[in-house]
């Protein structure tokens, strides 16, 4: 993005949010991330979603920025970015009003992705690509799983063919307007949101 | 916000956008925005809501370039603005993608608001304003009438309290995070896409 500094690597600033981020494949990555969810849970001092968020494929500062602040508000339980230095960068601090302090961060490169697809599937995961293809979920009638991981789409490219492949299931949101396609950043809230909704209304039929 | 050029008002650049454009106040602004739906709805082969999202408050560009995105895309009928010199600025520009030529766009300044209101009042649309107050209801639990307005807040101060007044009702998205709040733009998409979603459902019932 041309934006990294030579600071960006610079141990005394990446104190404070080094504490909040797990990279993946140091030693056990389900762990952190259990337990990072597990401390914010008992922060806000309620019981907490089981969504993640990964936006490896994502380029621009901007939206994942917005994502990051998006997805620390209805309290996603990680951010997957393709790499931790986007933090540094000025725009995404910009739109991310620091929600980087607060939700977990976990570095998955595009080319990792398989992999780490793979591993939350075994974790129970059910993975969602939010794509527009021939047999993608209308977002109005999909109901989500409570353990549910959101792909995001490359800004130009959307999601590759191989990675389609890996998918349990492709949701798209209709779109009636002659602009083709919103934002990469308002359908990724799109969905956090859908998801939260449904959530909230189970929790409630349980009460 | 400083970008605005001087070629902001010539002739020559806004043939295009003028076309699209209702500026109210000009003789009969609701025969002009009914016109302007018909003929959207004309274009795109089918019938479209009557949902109009007002963002006179707004400040930045980019929140407003992203909502006539938005908007567009989901079939508003029209998105009202502070001032249409908007439309120059290169990072609604930007943002938009050109959304504004499909959209119709109103403008309806900060002060002409209150008017504009109760107008819209007088022509059945429900006064939704989008935030937290004590009398707020959850978006989980808001059902939209087929004629809604919505207002959005500034993006410091939300929306003042004499327009409050004016309000039919408030409508909040239920935050968990510990950052304070969603982006304005994000707000708003959220309520147009609920607005969608239940109108969605509601003609598949009438089926």
């Amino acid at each position: 993005t041309g934006s990294h500094s030579a600071e960006a690597d610079s141990q005394t600033e990446w104190t404070d949010v080094q504490k909040k981020i797990i990279p993946w494949k140091n030693s056990t990555p389900s762990l952190d991330l259990e337990t990072a969810f597990q401390d914010r849970a008992a922060k806000l001092g309620k019981s907490n979603s089981r969504l993640i968020v990964v936006a490896s494929l994502i380029d621009k500062p901007t939206n994942l920025g917005g994502l990051c602040r998006t997805s620390e508000i209805f309290g996603a339980s990680a951010l997957v970015v393709g790499s931790l230095h986007y933090i540094q960068d000025k725009q995404f601090q910009h739109l991310s009003v620091s929600a980087e302090q607060w939700l977990p961060l976990v570095e998955v490169k595009p080319s990792q992705l398989v992999d780490y697809l793979q591993q939350k599937k075994t974790e129970g995961y059910t993975i969602i690509g939010v794509e527009q293809t021939a047999k993608s979920f209308d977002l109005t009638e999909y109901c989500f799983p409570e353990k549910s991981l959101l792909l995001l789409g490359n800004e130009h490219e959307g999601i590759p063919a191989n990675l389609i492949h890996h998918l349990d299931v492709c949701v798209e949101i209709p779109q009636q307007g002659i602009i083709r396609s919103l934002n990469v950043h308002v359908s990724g809230a799109l969905l956090i949101w859908e998801y939260t909704r449904q959530q909230v209304i189970k929790q409630k039929q349980q009460q």
